[in-house]
């Protein structure tokens, strides 16, 4: 069973425990563009106790430059761009490591900036994503649009994520690619989180665009680069030797447990869910002890709170 | 194993068989705004012989008048308004019949007019649909938009259907819808087909936009009133007593194994798939005799044309 982090010595254990403390974002740093309580101050005291502090975040709609403005927008200072991990930069390495597509492919993506941003950092060319052709006429759609008649040969991939700037001819134009070439194309999705929490309510996430996309092509993705995949973990270790040759000396803070809390849990770090993301306290505590985060919270804030 | 209609004998040997003939609109009568060959000749050739003809189409974006409209424009005169049976229209009796949901509940609407259209005829308010307030800024998403974030207190039940109109708003409200009250708000589907068949291409179906609402609510529907449902039929039996002592005396004549099939052979008719629509004959000729239609061609207009 979960232990709840409800006592200055939880908290303090937790602190002096771990080294490397891995952060999902949305639910646990901010919920939209609001900081949650008390999460500047934690972060600033785990750096001054030289605990590395890395932010891995299935949201693909920012690259990791863009999660660097946020970061100080919201107050907090000092990230640098080797301590994010985000599932647009994972999508990019795995075209460009796993499938090894050539330079002169293109990749069409349903989603948006971020995942354009790193791929294009990698030497791709990108299609679909944000052309403002493909939302110019949002209202009407037109099943003779150029993009949708005049599909291009060179596409080698198709990535898929969050974009909120969906409609009907994005779907439709990616299930083009996904069936075309007797559906050849491979298909990443860059995370298959259900919902996208904001301050106030959950919308519609990733992984809800890409069932559609999954349903009408036939077709599963052949690769999920977000959590709980362990690509993007693995590459973390490969950047910090001492996570990787001791995994329990690392902490994995989340807000879901499918994607955050397994994907500690499979790598082999302990794990902190706290609750001001989608989870509810019954839910953390009915799960089976095998698949139990190590800890809870009611939110990230309470390790600096809590030992002051 | 399924028999081709290849010759005068076969043609004429199934027109003089039964004396109910039902059709699946999209890919059986019409492509997209074009209607197949010799198709009108067939239907002016069965009225002549006395034959029942119905339709049965998964389209919800039209109400029954819609349609009648449609056979005008693409030259198909004299079809009445009990010869056409949609899914827009089962769905709308599904609520009031099945549901039996007071008059005074309202009903949330992801999906064209022919649903508004048909809940309205029977008495109901609905709200979404083809409001233009949801698709005014169809390019950005507004996270506090009035929709949004005022759920309408007197919503008794979401129905989810086909719309080119689709956006990321429309989704995070019938998300919303269905997560609501705890889960306990009915959840109907006016049909499942994963894609769509235009002219020329396959395009994203009722059942692509389903499973993106169904993933990201956690929720099945709770009824889904298209092909192959046989709710449709079993009203189609209750207007037709012929057919209904004997099933055997009628056809279903459709373009996809899945649905159109299956629906005939559920209800005990007999079935003709045509190869104008999704499926080839590979696919055909590959099913277990168990599910295999009873007579396929490469289109319906050929009924017509062999018996010339």
């Amino acid at each position: 069973m979960s232990l709840k982090v409800d006592s200055r010595d939880k908290a303090q254990e937790i602190i002096d425990k771990y080294d490397y403390f891995l952060f999902d974002c949305d639910g646990v740093i901010w919920r939209g563009d609001h900081i949650l309580p008390k999460v500047a101050e934690t972060l600033d005291l785990l750096k001054k106790n030289n605990k590395t502090v890395l932010f891995v975040t299935n949201n693909s709609t920012k690259s990791r430059d863009d999660y660097l403005g946020k970061f100080e927008k919201i107050g907090i200072s000092g990230i640098t761009k080797d301590e994010v991990f985000g599932s647009s930069y994972a999508s990019a390495v795995y075209i460009e490591k796993i499938l090894q597509l050539p330079k002169d492919k293109k990749v069409w993506v349903l989603g948006e900036a971020g995942i354009e941003k790193e791929l294009q950092e990698l030497g791709y060319t990108t299609i679909g994503g944000t052309d403002p052709r493909l939302t110019a006429d949002g209202v009407t759609f037109d099943p003779d649009h150029e993009l949708l008649n005049n599909l291009d040969k060179d596409v080698g991939a198709v990535i898929v994520g969050l974009t909120m700037n969906l409609n009907y001819l994005k779907l439709s134009i990616t299930m083009q690619y996904l069936i075309k070439d007797n559906k050849s194309i491979p298909f990443i999705a860059t995370n298959i989180d259900s919902t996208f929490p904001t301050k106030d309510k959950l919308l519609i996430g990733a992984g809800s665009i890409i069932e559609s996309v999954s349903y009408a092509s036939g077709r599963k993705p052949d690769a999920v680069c977000g959590k709980p995949n362990q690509s993007m973990l693995n590459a973390i270790k490969a950047d910090n030797e001492g996570l990787k040759a001791s995994p329990g000396k690392g902490l994995m803070v989340g807000d879901r447990l499918n994607t955050d809390m397994k994907f500690g849990r499979d790598g082999g770090l302990d794990t902190l869910l706290v609750l001001t993301g989608i989870e509810t306290e019954d839910r953390v505590l009915a799960q089976e002890k095998s698949v139990a985060p190590t800890y809870y919270a009611d939110k990230l804030g309470d390790l600096f709170e809590m030992t002051q």
